[in-house]
């Protein structure tokens, strides 16, 4: 498989594997092992390797393009007039190749690091700034998972601002019967009660906390919600509106009529159904709420020559998490689909939006006036896009009928169907929606000559919108075209080179395994389709969840929850419904180390329980003493303990079988949280050596490209006994389990639309070849490690002196002599064409470093040398040759117009810009160090007005 | 059409075309003209305005989308085993869609501005060292159209070369049909006699001047041509062979054996078989032929830095063709194709594609044994991937059968089939082709054992090949991706700004139409399928042929032309054809204006015209006195005259009908070149006002990307009178056509798979958008160009003081003044962030502008400001401010290495680099101004050494 004549036979792990066979054999000899399978042997504690190969074989690059497509062709693509929340849409094609294809964009990770993300960040700013226009409310985030999560996140803030003591929200019932669901599975972990309201009668009796209200609803019926929002208010409660973005260009928005809070979907916004997702869900607050809000915001700041520069703000809320304290474990965005619906409202515009609603809305109007004029109730006099229809008895032979037509309708119940139109209906469709219903009729220019529109007359939109510049000046697709590319080039991602960050796996994202994800065959699915509809899906998510379940040793895998933070919480909710249905509902208590990632906790109190910490031993692992003693304490309220493995220090641990036994025989379940996977892969499976469920990140092990910031994908494997407890959803088709948790997500199958990616990743890597890549990400973290460690103490080594697939580079001394940072070398990296490692995460002051097997000697190399430089730098600063506050690690990261202006520095223009020798190839950040203190001092998170940008 | 709403209901002609109502409104203001209507009545002479409008109804984006899909579905995507010089061939996804996907390599221009260039330039100059490598030869071009017409090229630079009296070429009879079409074709235009010969056999009697022999033939028999080769040079001749590069992995390349030339097609190398094309051929010559190479040679320069550069080479011969004295009108390459050819190589490497190709022929050989074993007698010993079977009096049997099971296998007569092997062959295509003949036996592994490889033992290839790094460095897909990315990051594109070429049309390649070229439906069809698998490629081209002809006003036109240079020829040899038949076989007299494109006198030569020049006025208009002193002269044998319109000089001539009627009048015909064609869809059809025939440039009003350099289209428009001589193809399934020239192109349909392209933009823009786009761009020429007068002289108006679709701004008396030459202005734009203007065309020490109707006011603005600041900047010169050879002008373009290191200067850095203000998006152009001369007397034309990079 790694000779070099198999690359040409179409074996993918040469291509997905960036070590040659003479290179690893040079990393070997660096690293002081003869084989790679004795250095594996080194580093992996033997108790808990596998003890038997993967039973996974490979397919070439062509033969899995094939098998896609052959399970691509065996979904039906029909008109699609379900509604629920999710509706056709164009993506306009300049978008789909030059966001949603364009490696530039979604090889990039997460703008934690400023200076090389302006794009994104402007991108995400846009759509921060579409949002908040059209909800009429001042700050938006940068997006959530989806609808559904938004509101369960709303209810969360409204209920801590509230401060109510009765834990009571009320929804009303013309809600998405997903969006419920997600919020009772969210509720009843913490214990917040939900009660459904008819939004037409007065509010009940007694307290509650918050309310929350749909508009238009889940019927399409377009209510006026101002008098339940006011009489909701002064009873002291907040009130959450979800809303449809596409008809807030048509509608009051709720911001203007005192809702506290308003979330939604921007999927319409040109974002593929994708059957279910990758989409951006949205949420926007009132002023004064700001800083409640889950999940990332995009706020300004400036740079160190004062100018504007785009960041991420309140950024302490997210990445480190509040641990038990939290109120929210959403630890990522949508960012890759919230860039393409945010340049989809660029793209059309506010008179485009409002002319597509209008076109929608006429096209539901029409059907209206066909069906009454064939003596058809339509129950709903004022409706934006959807219609609730009235055929006693006749529903399942409408909806039948218009089925064989090609379009879906949907099925309320025997006597009801409902009618979604969207950007994607035509007049066609009208006429065979209004065929399917018995239409006598045939003229719809008479019907159009009869039909008024049907949005209540008190509630038509008189407010601008997307009045900013930015939404009128892209209108061209070559405008448009030239300004994705801008943006784009601003940005550092996987195409320019290595993005060494710890705990992230920052890997290939093959293009064999992206261009499927366009195909319509998996694009333009609806998720609530027939089960008829989506053979080859079925068919994939079930092949994908059985390898999962090979690969991680469990028995059972679930794909619905589409982050890592969703996971986690399913798993932690399977492993409470567990022991509760053992009649042991009292166990609550969750065990941490106080290395964890700091969402292991959220997730815990997401999940309602509660929290008690592990301690550490000086060498980073758990601290046995104080394990024993936690689990004796507890040994009667013990839920679980939370492990990652190998460990946030990226080290194998010996001792994780023992912890597994130490916590099982005090009646605690195993959590091992999955981040780590691509250092187990083929050589040890968490449900073989003591785990009782993990979560696993798609998005990190299995090549989901991380999209700038997201989509992420999440599933939850878990042991036999966990395995009734997985996640339902109440419109998942074959969902019949009782035991289930609920749904997590909106969608049934969560993000199906990107899951041919590991699927693609799997089948062409096979057991060997993902054996190979594990055993390489090792081979080369050591090789990082082995030459670093002179330069930087790596702070962190299993018993062999060995690392894992990350090092941890300890700067704490080099800071302490010389007053130079993490950041300071981070962001000099930049001017060496790197991005940098992850900062400060598990330890404060160090860098930890996951090269991944898809790195070549050659990259890992300009890496070292730039570490190796950097480190001769800090030593001209520790020599006194430089001041730390004027050394070119203090000033980086160097722009091109510092560059070309007056220079006073103490070192020369050269080294700042090209201190590793003279390149044409350079990367250039558009900004310098940005001043993140005053971005969160002066939060502005709406597109800022281009004077502010005149130099 | 043009009001904002409506661009969100789909109107793709407000996304093609730039300029906004409110910026028409200010454009119409500043060239004063109250109306659009008005400015075009001024600007067009009303004597060739068109009096009824198109006929051509406009879809949306959606609409011609779904009907592209639809027609590919009725292609039918067959395992294609046909060969004939077309074969399966992978294409390497991160190549696909980074290469042949992604406009910053499409959207590129040929690189006659080598400074930003240098990407595409390195990627063409792998291209040349992968063929040279391949053939044995020193020195490969960047590329010919195809293979047929690679053989026909080769021809003439024999013919020249060996200075042979006699005019007779022999060539193998085992060449492809379509080869010897395209030779026939050409040489019987000029008077060459071609004999067929066998290769086993002596050569004949009498002079020849050159030999052209197939390695491997087309019956798949590979022979030894050592022989044949030493005879025909022992007589004075020179030797062509056409050869197979995959072949050449394992064979004696022809170089070695004394071959003079070495042409063939790269398609097998990742480029989809594209019912046809584009591809890229290629030619290689021996030491000593260089300058007689056809078409574009990449060789290194070095600039001002002393940095090595890639530059086009002997770039006189092309640009600036030698007109009447011409031996070639090729004038474009297939730049993009080679790109994606010579990645394919770079991804492989030698052991890659040895490897491919050992599998290929193991396939054959497979083949071979089992038929051998089932007593069916396969012809050749000795062959590489194809073999010719006889099976008498079953061939069309097994043909039906082999397609019935999906294959399709080449009917070569009733008894001998033709199966071709590739990279896409398996073993089941292997069984089912067994199957199909009715093979009885069952074990592969058997026949495995019993099938020797079957290539000459004593033409074993033991050379080496692709030793330079280049071709070892980039086998991962990340490494991969990278190189990709930083080769493109160095070019500047459409996808950064614009590109104002005149003549050129550099306008918008939208993302709707360029999607469907990477569809399986239109991209993995073989030329040569049956016409019942292309039947939505049959429809395609009949629709597109006929709106062609709706615009252009004649009744006929033809697609086949894979270039512009080859819908001259064929619309010369049209006129030939029609002379001849009307008893005028001596009217061979072609009158060319002086102002005359290059390529149209070459084109003549190549139809065996005597090229006639006739004058120019002052003004750049035809000297009609001259015109009729020279129909006078030649009214016994005047052929026609070569007009372009609006004229070279962009501008709308009143007297083109006049002309027209006056070379009527001597019995000549009129080609009208379309190459301005921009300037008129929609308001004047040639075929109207008074041409026979015209070619047009898909590749320029057509939205065909230029690609970098190619591909185009050049398709033939005739009258109804030269209907008849339109191109034939041997292959073509329904040419029954008699009195056709033969065939201009390899391929029956040309470049069939990018002809989506014009079919969508046509489809899209419909008869209202496409006036519409005609108007603007008058309209922003007639800007430009009143923008610029008060700064560049404009050289060229027609009657009203106005151009058509482009400008002419004088500099010949700024370089008087100042030495500030058009190469001086020209490279000082690329430090403003443009591609230069067309340079010296039609009149030398100008610049031509077009800015199409794809560019925004506010580009346009930008555009004329840098000039404007370059005039500026050349007062300081003229005020001796700066000597000429200090100025920025002559020192452009700046580097960045430039401004980090040492100053010396006259300016300042930040003039230099930010000349237009500090921007953070700034193009960087990775050399200094390229010393073209050196280049040329130092002629390097393959990857140099690494070590001539280091710094």
């Amino acid at each position: 498989m790694t000779s070099p004549a198999s690359s040409a036979s179409g074996a993918f792990a040469t291509r997905h594997i960036g070590v040659s066979d003479a290179d690893r054999a040079k990393m070997l000899a660096e690293v002081g092992y003869p084989t790679l399978a004795g250095l594996i042997d080194a580093a992996v504690p033997s108790g808990i390797r596998s003890t038997s190969d993967l039973n996974l074989p490979a397919a070439t690059e062509s033969e899995a393009r094939a098998e896609l497509q052959e399970l691509a062709s065996r979904n039906t693509v029909a008109v699609p007039m379900i509604g629920l929340g999710y509706h056709a849409t164009t993506t306009p094609a300049v978008i789909r190749r030059n966001v949603l294809e364009d490696p530039s964009w979604y090889t990039a990770y997460t703008p934690y690091q400023p200076e090389i993300s302006q794009g994104r960040l402007e991108a995400l700013i846009n759509f921060q700034t579409m949002v908040g226009d059209l909800t009429g409310l001042p700050t938006a985030n940068a997006s959530l998972l989806d609808e559904g999560t938004a509101v369960a996140e709303a209810v969360t803030v409204m209920r801590r601002v509230a401060g109510k003591s009765h834990p009571r929200v009320l929804v009303d019932r013309d809600t998405l019967p997903q969006t419920l669901d997600v919020l009772r599975t969210r509720a009843a972990a913490v214990g917040i009660e939900v009660g459904e309201i008819d939004v037409a009668k007065p509010l009940p009796e007694g307290d509650f906390f918050g309310v929350v209200l749909s508009y238009p609803g889940c019927s399409g019926a377009v209510r006026d919600l101002r008098e339940v929002t006011a009489a909701a208010r002064a009873r002291g409660a907040l009130v959450t509106v979800t809303a449809d973005l596409l008809a807030l260009t048509l509608l009051v928005p709720p911001g203007e009529y005192g809702a506290d809070i308003v979330v939604g979907s921007s999927q319409r916004f040109g974002v593929p159904l994708f059957y279910g997702g990758p989409h951006a869900g949205y949420i926007a607050v009132r002023a004064g709420l700001e800083r409640h809000l889950p999940g990332r915001l995009v706020g300004m700041s400036v740079d160190d020559a004062g100018r504007p520069a785009y960041r991420l703000a309140l950024q302490t809320r997210e990445q480190h998490i509040r641990r038990d304290k939290a109120t929210s474990n959403i630890c990522t965005a949508q960012v890759l689909l919230a860039v393409a619906a945010s340049m989809y409202a660029v793209y059309h515009g506010p008179d485009g939006l409002t002319e597509i609603a209008r076109r929608t809305h006429r096209h539901a109007t029409l059907i209206a006036a066909g069906l009454r004029a064939s003596g058809i109730t339509v129950v709903h006099r004022e409706f934006f896009d959807t219609l609730l229809v009235r055929v006693p008895g006749r529903a399942e032979e409408v909806v039948a009928a218009a089925h064989d037509k090609g379009l879906r309708l949907r099925l309320v119940d025997g006597d009801h169907v409902g009618i979604s139109c969207s950007e994607g209906t035509t007049e066609n469709h009208v006429r065979l929606v209004l065929d399917a219903f018995g239409w006598a009729g045939d003229d719809l220019d008479g019907l159009a000559a009869g039909a008024p529109a049907a949005l209540p007359p008190g509630l038509r939109r008189t407010s601008p919108f997307l009045t900013h510049p930015v939404f009128h000046q892209h209108r061209s697709e070559t405008a448009m075209l030239r300004y994705l590319r801008k943006l784009s080039d601003r940005d550092f991602a996987l195409d320019r080179g290595m993005i060494p960050l710890g705990s992230c796996t920052m890997k290939l994202n093959a293009t064999t395994e992206m261009e499927p994800v366009s195909w319509p065959g998996f694009a333009d699915l609806h998720p609530f389709a027939p089960l008829t509809d989506a053979a080859g899906y079925l068919a994939l998510v079930e092949q994908l969840e059985t390898w999962l379940a090979e690969v991680t040793g469990y028995a059972k895998v679930s794909i619905h929850p589409n982050a890592g933070s969703q996971g986690e919480l399913a798993g932690l909710l399977a492993i409470r419904a567990y022991h509760r249905s053992n009649g042991q509902p009292g166990r609550d208590v969750c065990l941490i180390p106080a290395s964890a990632h700091g969402t292991n906790a959220a997730s815990a109190v997401m999940a309602g329980m509660r929290v008690v910490v592990v301690a550490s031993r000086p060498d980073g692992t758990v601290d046995f003493d104080d394990l024993e003693a936690k689990c004796a304490k507890h040994s009667d309220d013990l839920a679980a303990i939370m492990v990652t493995y190998p460990s946030t220090h990226g080290v194998y641990e010996e001792s994780i079988t023992q912890l597994c036994e130490l916590v099982h025989e005090d009646g605690g379940q195993v959590y091992v949280d999955g981040a780590n996977l691509n250092a187990l892969l083929g050589i040890a499976k968490p449900g073989e050596f003591g785990g009782d469920v993990s979560h696993l990140n798609l998005h990190k092990t299995f090549c989901i490209p991380h999209g700038g910031g997201g989509p992420g994908v999440g599933p939850v494997a878990v042991a036999e006994h966990l395995a009734p407890y997985l996640p339902t959803h109440p419109l998942h088709p074959d969902t019949g389990r009782r035991d289930g948790i609920g749904a997590v997500s909106a969608a049934p199958f969560g993000s199906a639309g990107i899951l041919p990616i590991p699927w693609a990743y799997i089948r062409m890597m096979g057991a060997e070849g993902l054996t190979e890549a594990t055993r390489t990400a090792v081979l080369s973290a050591n090789y990082v490690a082995r030459r670093l460690a002179p330069h930087f103490p790596v702070l962190y080594a299993g018993e062999a002196g060995l690392v894992a697939h990350e090092c941890i580079l300890d700067v704490r001394p080099i800071t302490a002599a010389t007053g130079v940072t993490v950041d300071d070398i981070a962001k000099r990296l930049i001017d060496y064409g790197f991005h940098a490692p992850t900062m400060s995460f598990p330890v404060a002051g160090t860098l930890m470093v996951e090269p991944t097997e898809s790195e070549s000697l050659q990259e890992l190399d300009r890496f070292c040398e730039a570490m190796i430089a950097i480190r001769a730098e800090i030593d001209l600063v520790d020599k006194r040759v430089w001041a730390v506050e004027e050394s070119p690690l203090r000033r980086a990261p160097h722009t091109a117009a510092a560059i070309a202006g007056e220079w006073t520095r103490a070192y020369s223009r050269e080294r700042a810009v090209f201190p590793a020798g003279v390149t044409s190839d350079k990367y250039w950040p558009p900004v310098g160090r940005i001043d993140q203190a005053h971005g969160d001092r002066n939060l502005v998170c709406s597109c800022p007005p281009p004077e502010s940008f005149a130099s």
